[in-house]
């Protein structure tokens, strides 16, 4: 329990480090912390021990780097507040791929300030949304402590399935021990609206393998004889969604749980106009999906099956008459509650099977999954954190769901009993995981103090 | 006409210098003459230059690099037969992308001899046969002098379309003046069988464009209402054809001209076993293409579509979960006579702008074209070809076609008048366009000498 006068000199400290707050997040933008990329290895490394130094400068103890198979973690903890609960506070240092890099109006790893935005790979997906963290933990600490206990865990590889901060959650180390989670890392759902996130989809991430001939053939002494891997995964792929957008893969939809009628209203009142979605956001000549369900369900609430890559043959400037021996595709279905990765898996692993061509054979290989999850809303934790929201932005905070994948938030729910509070600080066309990310700087600034009250929000009620 | 003696000399020479003629192969086959990639631009234009340079070397004359838009050509004449007609030799010095590298045994710009074969990219396809012709002139030269008047063009153009031959064609120059034209571009049809080819596919070489949403997006967020191209191009390509292979496309067969009886008669008593051919040449578990068409009219006298490589979104190592804005498809139809590229290529963009689906703009971009051909059989140039191949191997001479496309052939017969001998030496398992390319050695000296015996036979006859 904090008490007026020190929410008062947190949150002041907050206003008068806005600009320090941001070059220190520039620097960690800078690092090009690529998870899925063996070359950078290394800038992954270093974005967890800047991550590790700066929770040591704030104050923060037992600051450490935890080894995984993979990327490491960052932990770290303060555990002072007597009386009052423990909370844990989750985001990720690691960063999609930046390619295609043509696109981007200013370099993704040299973070450039325009119009109010701080533009870089990273930038809301999750560095900013981590640094909020960060510096809500150091308005804290400047203000003479924080006002409940705090955990720290940071992960370098949630934008690769996530695997080692699952090993690890899985182990129910004590540094994980804690009442509630704070996850950084989704969004507001329209500029201005405080918003928490109360559920997720999951993910079964593959990669389809399809082999025809031996080696590479000439197509013009072999077209029309030897099978074409690219040409089957086209077949292939097709036939998994009808023209509307519905997957027609058999089971996919058996399991599917709707949102109950009260969670469908309340997405049915939020602020959102179709047509500037469509135009102003996805930028497309039309919507697809499933017919009978909104935007919001075909989004949040029911799966979708995407193919984010075909590899095979040629691609290069001009021509090349190759039939290729071997393609593969990258194909994703996002879960819904009541789905779950395994038998989703099977059913599509099933599917390509069964609609292999002639001639070609075909393999999937699982790369990375995660289950989706759906949290309780009537919690202390929640009802704090919107308590919070609703006092930096000055509008009643609204409840939705993400179309995104944070395997950990199920991972703590099911392995440690730890509920979790996502808020986070988004906005619809930060372009995430895309060209230009951003993250809008106001954001940045009201989600330090939307963080700093909400520890205090947590305090003020005994446990 | 060059008399006994001549003959003995000519191929005497080829005997005896077997071992320099590999040599000089060699260092062509060193030279990246990838005429598709921009970036060996000047590879190219040095493997011209040397062939300029042999040519100059063994006596030919009015020698030159004639400029194109694109890669140069390469003349030369030598015109002292006074009373016998005019050949006009035809290959070409360019070659096919050799990616993927990893899979060449050694590396495919280092010639390498191994059992009795010579590995590189373009060994056979084309610089090997390219050789051929150019030591069969050093032969005659070396007895004397050619036994026919005897004009050369050489183009770095023939992987890309082969534009800039093209157009020197259409000017109707005097140095192409001929009575008929070598063209060392083929195979034959099984090991020791001597065989000519009378008849090529053409093609349309295609890049499908689609576009969907604005900019790359993230498949969590929008994976349900947001189009994927990807998708959509899996969607329209598998429209193209159906489970057999059959092409799906309306109208596409409608003008397709079938072989005569005979000619079918013939290549049904080829030597030809389906199963070795599968197993041995293609090595998949099925073949594919029409019911009812054998392997030959399915390769030589039907169309076929083939798609070469699909690029857009993520096609890296580990996983990104995107829906790319943009994606294409290079896709390829062979023609046969009676099609035209102009009919073929307004008929798939159509079918491509009526089936693509909601959400994703399509777009078809020609990359290149060449008309299908068939020559005649019944001329003295042709005869002469089978008689030399005869004794050159020892066995009768086979007529067949080829799938392949080699435009050039259709721009002599049209704009000079000028019938085409396909004299060819590669092998079913040279691996044209493919990793581990090479040319059986024993074909390339028994290819010289058929070179040789041709010009004697063809200078033999009065014209």
């Amino acid at each position: 329990m904090a008490g007026e006068a020190n929410l008062k000199r947190a949150l002041e400290f907050a206003a008068e480090n806005r600009g320090q707050f941001v070059e220190e997040l520039k620097a960690l933008l800078r690092v090009e912390s690529v998870s899925t990329d063996p070359a950078r290895r290394e800038d992954v490394r270093r974005a967890a021990q800047m991550c590790a130094a700066e929770l040591q400068r704030i104050g923060m103890e037992r600051v450490e780097l935890v080894e995984t198979e993979g990327h490491p973690l960052v932990v770290a903890e303060w555990m002072h507040a007597a009386g009052a609960p423990t909370a844990l506070l989750y985001a990720h240092y690691d960063v999609q791929p930046a390619e295609p890099l043509e696109e981007w109006l200013t370099p993704p790893f040299e973070p450039t300030e325009r119009d109010g935005n701080l533009y870089a790979r990273g930038a809301v997906d999750d560095k900013g949304q981590l640094w909020i963290q960060m510096k809500a933990l150091e308005c804290w600490m400047q203000a003479g402590g924080l006002p409940v206990n705090v955990r720290v865990v940071l992960e370098g590889e949630e934008e690769v399935g996530g695997e080692g901060i699952a090993e690890f959650v899985k182990t129910k180390d004590e540094r994980l021990r804690a009442d509630f989670a704070l996850v950084c890392d989704t969004e507001m759902f329209a500029p201005g609206l405080p918003t928490l996130c109360t559920g997720l989809r999951g993910m079964v991430y593959t990669e389809i393998e399809a082999q025809g001939a031996r080696t590479d053939l000439h197509s013009g002494m072999y077209g029309g004889a030897a099978p074409n891997p690219l040409v089957a995964l086209a077949q292939v792929i097709a036939a998994m969604k009808d023209g509307e957008g519905r997957i027609l893969i058999p089971g996919i939809y058996d399991k599917v749980q709707r949102p109950d009628e009260a969670e469908l209203r309340a997405w049915a009142a939020l602020p959102f106009d179709e047509e500037e979605y469509r135009r102003g956001e996805v930028g497309s000549s039309e919507l697809v999906g499933e017919r009978g369900y909104s935007v919001m369900e075909r989004t949040w609430a029911r799966p979708a099956l995407d193919v984010h890559g075909i590899a095979g043959g040629f691609t290069g400037a001009g021509a090349k008459t190759v039939i290729p021996a071997r393609a593969t595709a990258k194909v994703s279905v996002r879960l819904v509650p009541g789905m779950t990765c395994a038998e989703t898996f099977g059913l599509l692993e099933e599917f390509v099977r069964a609609r292999a061509p002639r001639g070609v054979e075909m393999t999937v290989k699982l790369l990375h999954w995660g289950e989706a999850a759906v949290i309780a809303t009537g919690n202390r934790y929640i009802r704090a954190a919107a308590d919070a929201l609703h006092d930096a932005w000055g509008r009643e905070t609204v409840y939705v769901r993400s179309g995104g994948s944070i395997p950990i938030v199920g991972e703590f729910a099911r392995e440690l009993g730890v509920p979790s509070v996502m808020m986070g600080f988004g906005l619809p066309d930060d372009n995430l995981h895309a060209p230009n990310e951003k993250f809008c700087l106001e954001n940045f600034h009201k989600g330090v103090e939307s963080v700093v009250r909400f520890l205090d929000g947590v305090g003020s009620e005994p446990v």
